[in-house]
């Protein structure tokens, strides 16, 4: 039995669940957990009763069988496993954050949008500061959905932001904020990430941070571009990559990668972020976790999807791969890992 | 100015520090750290005084000119950065653990040890636990003067515990913990690292845990034996490596060896371990830390000594690298950025 297996009759073990809540509870990816959760009711271990997930007698015994025990929490309460708590002038920061992102315009899964809660969001440009990475830097972000630039924006600590960002709504959101609040070091253009990298923006940033698509082309082509901004030794990078549309063999590709361009991974967070989905519109938009599942879905009761928090250090110059094929389709959003994207 | 001198002047700013103090508050390798903090007492920038380290007028004005803030706390309070908890039976089975370690061996500075603090340890159980490698899973340790098995034991989840050592005290210790509590499937044997692994123990685990010396050689060394004991896929592994006496040129040589080997790297936790370092005597054995300071270092006041936590997963079978020089002599332990090691 492997471990998404193991992960989901445990998790039962404790009580039952809603299909949401399990994706939580396991560490596969959602191609791998549909297939595992298909498997499990093929062999009769779970059932589906009134919404929620249970465990029959015979997954209660295969539980014991593999000396499982009711699933116990163990993530810290107060950080949610994040590490930083928004103390300080932070908590601040996390208050005003959440009045302005109100007002922002609603998420376009055709550029595979989907908000990074609030409070994760304020996290990142916690663990930034707290890296260094912050004070007085020059930040490139490249996509920009969760308003990131906005909570750095708010610290007061950097010394230039530059967003580059393909939806003209988001363009004119932050703009529009820039002006109001009157951060002259913000800028934002739009930027369609297949495009170069505009000549003036090579080599000029300390840090960057962006929250690409996950597939490996993609990735590439969002670590490369960010990589040319980067002035070269000691600069940072920070991107979040789950594992629910990445399985360990595309972080074992995306890993190489990074080494390849001269970059250590410093810090790997797990499941630091989490989004803030579309609930009904989830199960309507039919995506493949949907289409897939072993049945009908019901619609999310929680945040069910997240992704871990990646920091990078340049050791050298970042060496840049050729863009030997860059995805100029659906391609750069969808493969078949991706169980939440729109094809 | 670089990444440690700035995370130095704003530690500074909130207010005076002790040498040991700032080595937690810093991201750089001690050798680099030596270094930099010479730097500014040459540059004026600080000053020593009645055993604290000071910012002067001119380093208070120079970070300002850097944009620098005093450094605000926003570690989690609650977990430490550990992002696990030690709540329900991990929180009797701290209590345990912390009375048998309690008896154990004073710690040998020849074969490097230094002991993780009680709580760090049980942590370690803890994220082995959250990943699902602890439950009914085979453990290998290779090295395990902070006891970590016995910490395992006390789960009672794990399947079989086997612990190879170096030090005839700890098999001991640990043989004698095993057979008075009973536990039959805990066993440890004297093994040197320099050895081959016993061919017995070839691909019958599923999960290791080791905290190896921070060389290239012996980390090399340490991987290869523990990959060779795993069952393939799936398998997991983790260990602590310090930023302190391993660069971030270090790190990246060491994730290319991972990554060669067929493992992907899932989880890096930031000062994950806290060590309880020897503190009149790590004055009194001179270590190159101790010998190549600015001057006379105060007996340290903190646990100042941390290390990261990394969870390795194989992707494949794992891939062992050649040993093509196995470190004879001191090499195994020490290089040059060794700089609270023995030579």
């Amino acid at each position: 039995m492997n471990r998404t297996q193991k992960q989901i009759i445990r998790a039962l073990m404790a009580g039952p669940s809603s299909y949401w809540r399990l994706i939580r509870e396991q560490d596969g990816h959602l191609a791998s957990f549909t297939q595992e959760i298909k498997d499990m009711f093929r062999r009769g271990l779970i059932k589906y009763h009134n919404g929620y997930i249970h465990l029959t007698p015979e997954g209660e015994m295969e539980g014991h069988n593999q000396g499982l025990s009711p699933l116990q929490p163990l993530t810290c309460p107060v950080c949610a496993g994040k590490t930083v708590t928004l103390q300080g002038s932070f908590s601040r920061i996390l208050k005003e954050f959440e009045k302005i992102v109100r007002q922002r315009p609603p998420a376009r899964a055709e550029f595979d949008q989907g908000y990074v809660d609030p409070v994760s969001t304020v996290a990142r440009v916690a663990v930034m500061y707290q890296r260094g990475d912050l004070e007085n830097q020059d930040i490139l972000l490249i996509g920009d959905d969760d308003l990131t630039s906005i909570a750095i924006a708010l610290t007061g600590m950097a010394r230039r932001i530059t967003v580059l960002e393909i939806d003209e709504r988001l363009v004119e959101f932050i703009a529009l904020q820039a002006r109001e609040k009157g951060w002259t070091n913000l800028s934002v253009y739009r930027y369609d990430v297949r495009d170069p990298l505009p000549r003036e923006l090579e080599g000029q940033f300390d840090t960057f941070l962006i929250d690409p698509v996950e597939t490996l082309p993609g990735i590439r082509l969002f670590l490369s571009r960010c990589a040319l901004s980067l002035r070269g030794r000691g600069s940072a990078g920070y991107f979040g990559l789950t594992h629910l549309e990445a399985s360990r063999d595309k972080w074992h590709a995306i890993q190489r990668l990074i080494l390849s361009m001269n970059f250590v991974i410093t810090d790997i967070i797990h499941d630091f972020q989490e989004y803030e989905l579309e609930r009904e519109g989830f199960i309507n938009k039919n995506y493949p976790l949907v289409q897939k599942s072993f049945g009908p879905l019901p619609v999310p009761d929680i945040n069910w999807y997240t992704s871990n928090f990646f920091r990078l250090e340049a050791i050298a110059r970042p060496d840049i791969p050729e863009q030997e094929n860059v995805p100029a389709g659906r391609e750069l959003y969808f493969d078949d890992e991706a169980y939440a994207t729109l094809p």
